[in-house]
């Protein structure tokens, strides 16, 4: 068991619905020392990858994103759910439907940050069906670039968005794949990868 | 002029209605080495005043939130701005009345991540007319916890945020106070203050 499976068992919070929560330590209050942590294993993983640029979606992809940039000495750019005033000029919009709540959602990126020689890694906290990822990923392409990698803290494996993601021959990482969660008897079930 | 003032001279783009871009370096694309950079900067500004959690709201105060929080070793907590699946519980809820757009927008922390015996340092990018630092406080204060200090990237000396924060008799510090500027001659007039 690895050191972030470790956390989500010691501090991880399974609630009915298939619903881990983990926002003492990844998505609400952060662990800076695991943040840092996920940067470096990340590094590890892709570092052969020439990555130029991380990629990720606000708001919880966030932290994250900037942990793995500092190791790889490479800019962040995160996309934006809504425009804002601060998105003028060209932008790249995917909309990307919601398997679940069905509603449709903007991922926006100014044209300005992803070019055509960019080698892109798409960083985000949780991976379930992978809307927002899908949505990552056709910006990226839009672009130009090159998708050379995406990692996830959390990958939800009983969920599609990781098996499209593989199928689709994408380099994904996660961390931490649950396979299972019981909410009575408050256990996950990991699926076995190499341990970090 | 410090490193901050200098960045928004080479790389910050003004527009009318002194609307400042500085969307390529800090809150859309993000320079890892500044926000290290910035991090240090407030770490030597309020090192003497036991911060036990680093605040911001998300999501562009996360990054510079994080790399703070960094040099404390401590948490960071994100407000969220409106309710999702990753809160339930207790929350605090600060409504917030925006001076421009008169709508009103939510401040959500979870009780669980601010107690009486915190004392937090609130962390944002720009500071303009302050409604979502009041919030901030409002929650922090609720919970019983001290602000020990407000720490913002830059502020726009010309609204009035600053100003109220600092008659209310916080410790604000701005890396950048923008006094004035000009869209059609490119120029950006700083307040003087101690060199970093």
């Amino acid at each position: 068991m690895n050191f972030l499976e470790e956390r989500i068992l010691k501090d991880g919070v399974i609630k009915p619905n298939n619903v881990l929560k983990v926002d003492s330590f990844l998505n609400h209050q952060m662990d800076i020392e695991l943040m840092d942590r996920i940067g470096e294993e990340f590094y590890n993983r892709f570092k052969d990858q020439k990555v130029t640029k991380v990629l990720t979606i606000e708001a919880s992809g966030i932290a994250i994103a900037c942990s793995v940039a500092r190791y790889f000495k490479v800019p962040v750019v995160f996309a934006k759910k809504s425009k804002s005033i601060n998105i003028d000029g060209e932008m790249y919009i995917a909309e990307v439907e919601s398997f679940t709540h069905k509603n449709i959602n903007k991922v926006i990126v100014s044209k300005k940050f992803i070019s055509d020689t960019d080698k892109v890694l798409i960083i985000d906290d949780f991976l379930a069906n992978g809307c927002a990822m899908q949505g990552l990923i056709s910006i990226t392409e839009s672009a130009g670039a090159e998708v050379v990698g995406l990692g996830i803290a959390i990958e939800k494996g009983f969920q599609i968005g990781g098996k499209v993601l593989r199928n689709l021959g994408y380099h994904l990482e996660s961390l931490a794949i649950v396979e299972s969660m019981d909410p009575e008897n408050h256990t996950v079930e990991f699926r076995e990868t190499a341990v970090v």
